[in-house]
């Protein structure tokens, strides 16, 4: 029998779908799992993207443009110029969602072996994609105490070899929920300039700012406009993570037509999910004014309760829907499989994503879990009183 | 700037869609343009794929599992039981269209430098996929002489190198038309066994078949079911190419897992192109009878038409809805581009696809062209008259 390659065996298992056998012998058992894993959002997606979808009137459901439909994209430069991001339709390329454009901006961008700097912790798929082109992640830490602040510019530069190519960033932040302001964007658009790299921007969270904060869009940075790649996705804008539609936006007309040969290849974009996502553009503004108070309110409940449990430190995050939280145990991977096979506190308990896998090095991430608040209130209410009963109970407790 | 990546500047551009902005011109000068160059079928998808979509009861459009809905697999692995497949639910994964699963199978087999044996010509997007996961394509010459039959096991062992893990097959195949008997996938069977390779087989248009011919599945093989990676997809059986969902089936439990690996990063395939996949497993047999008189009604206008024009060889296929055909031309490209930019008949002009984008080697295509039939008979009898004239007046027709 032929062996499979080795990214095939290396690839690591998806550190917010590997509990789900436990998650699934849990209900099995009659225990209630509160689902904290993963960013799949119970919020209703815009009536008029499913209205879109129940009144088709097409008796052919054919290939789209390679780009994704013209109407959409011209659509979405709209979009794009009311969020302070000067695009024209032609500079956006429509792709099954955000992971296609993560995918083909790397394999349009990097040789196998360059390096790409990624401040941790950070979303873990990027690490699968990276390693799909062949590329070398370098992890740039970013600590909790400090609320996961990108670090000086020397901190980036220790980090520069002659492979280094790029720099990717998700703001706001997955898994940290962190929104970076004007002065950490400023100190990466100087180092991207200098060192003549890439800047890979995901920005999928963009809509989910609280407190006041504002999100600024890397495109919208001096100096770098063929540099950087902008990352988009409809699936939590809209709650539509199953339409699996995204977008890279580049100005970087060469790097556009590289992309636009990945996407010719598996020749176009979901025609449903962008026939939903282009009446979603309609969708009115009180859809995000409600989402958005509705977010922080659940933050609200989240953060503070985690941080009332003894030993729990939670940093409260201002922009997304995902919160980063150091407990006072042994080991995330184990505790949060105990709580699943072990544990449940009125027949509940909680899943959650250990933050093992949103670090290069996994014993990083060995006290720490990612939690997201995209369930009802009542729900996370619960779920912070299931955890603190459950630190008391945890074998591996750290008093 | 940063330069982009060798594989963003080497891969070629799609031979199907690089045509496009003539076509477009020619539009804007009034002349109708004949799509001939895309498997784009004009066949109405069927009724209760479409009502399912219609009726869509859900009220947030979420994540499916990320190797599709269990559902959906439970029912196609019933449909596969029907074509003679023998697999359950868990042997097979849903993709982002045949597309992904090509991406994904190769990622999970192959190193970089690997060697796969393509029997020539095969779909453009072959090259793409093996330029995307590193795999060196090693083409196996195929001639239109007599119907690109497969060549004996020798001509297989002639091209086989230590570095040679992997046999990709079309069946039905595009861009020949040709369905594989028996003794060529015995062939096959053989080699793969003999030298421990992966055999991927493509039967996206195994509904496609005429003049009794039958479709035997690389999955039927005996004493490789370890080795088979089936590449499937629902674009061609239903003409839904827009719904983007395809599959990957496997009996071999580790590539499975290092594919769901792949699958997971990328989170899930479309739910609302699942939803319409799964209601159209439910399609009736006559909708089948019906579509498939259909094309052998337009193949036999097509193919029978082109043969009476002097100078052109057409091998009559037997499935899929593609054939290729040899014209007495300098140069397929130039020809295929003076159509769209110089040639009318009465106010119309035909686009194929250059046949060099078939073959590793350009210049084997040189003077052969792919023609889907995928539109209505009248379309096809004026596109024949067309190709009458056009031969006439191309300054490049060799007499």
């Amino acid at each position: 029998m032929p062996s499979i390659s080795k990214k095939g065996q290396q690839l690591p298992p998806s550190p917010i779908r590997k509990l789900v056998p436990f998650a699934e012998a849990a209900k099995l058992r009659g225990t209630k799992v509160i689902h904290l894993n993963i960013g799949q959002p119970d919020i209703a997606s815009p009536k008029v993207a499913l209205d879109a979808i129940r009144n088709l009137d097409r008796t052919v459901i054919e290939y789209s443009h390679s780009a994704g439909y013209e109407s959409y994209r011209k659509g979405l430069a709209t979009y794009y110029q009311g969020v302070g991001v000067d695009v024209t339709h032609e500079q956006i390329l429509i792709t099954n969602g955000g992971s296609e454009a993560l995918l083909f901006g790397m394999m349009a961008c990097f040789e196998p072996g360059d390096e790409l700097i990624i401040p941790e912790p950070f979303y873990a798929n990027y690490n699968s994609f990276a390693m799909a082109a062949g590329v070398t992640v370098v992890p740039l830490r970013t600590v909790i105490e400090d609320g996961f602040t990108l670090p000086p510019i020397s901190a980036f530069e220790a980090l520069i070899t002659p492979r280094t190519k790029g720099i990717l960033i998700c703001n706001p932040g997955n898994p940290t929920g962190r929104i970076y302001g004007e002065d950490e964007l400023d100190r990466l658009r100087d180092i991207v300039k200098k060192h003549d790299l890439f800047l890979f921007a995901d920005e999928v969270y963009r809509e989910f700012c609280y407190d006041g904060a504002t999100h600024i869009s890397a495109m919208a940075l001096d100096g770098i406009d063929q540099q950087v790649v902008l990352i988009d996705s409809v699936s939590k804008r809209y709650s539509m993570c199953g339409a699996r539609v995204g977008a890279l936006v580049t100005k970087n007309s060469e790097l556009y037509d590289a992309v636009l040969k990945f996407a010719q290849a598996r020749l176009s974009p979901p025609t449903f999910g962008q026939i939903a996502s282009e009446a979603a553009l309609k969708t009115p503004a009180s859809y995000f004014t409600d989402v958005i108070t509705e977010y922080k309110e659940r933050r609200d409940i989240l953060v503070k309760g985690l941080n009332t449990i003894p030993g729990v430190v939670c940093p409260e995050p201002n922009g997304a829907f995902y919160c980063l939280v150091e407990l006072p145990i042994d080991d995330s991977d184990r505790f949060c499989q105990w709580l699943l096979e072990e544990f449940d506190w009125n027949g509940h308990t909680v899943m959650m994503a250990p933050a093992t896998g949103f670090y290069a090095k996994p014993e990083t991430g060995i006290r720490q879990v990612r939690l997201a608040y995209v369930l009802k209130k009542d729900l996370l209410a619960t779920a912070v009183e299931c955890l603190r009963q459950a630190l008391i109970a945890y074998p591996g407790t750290v008093k």
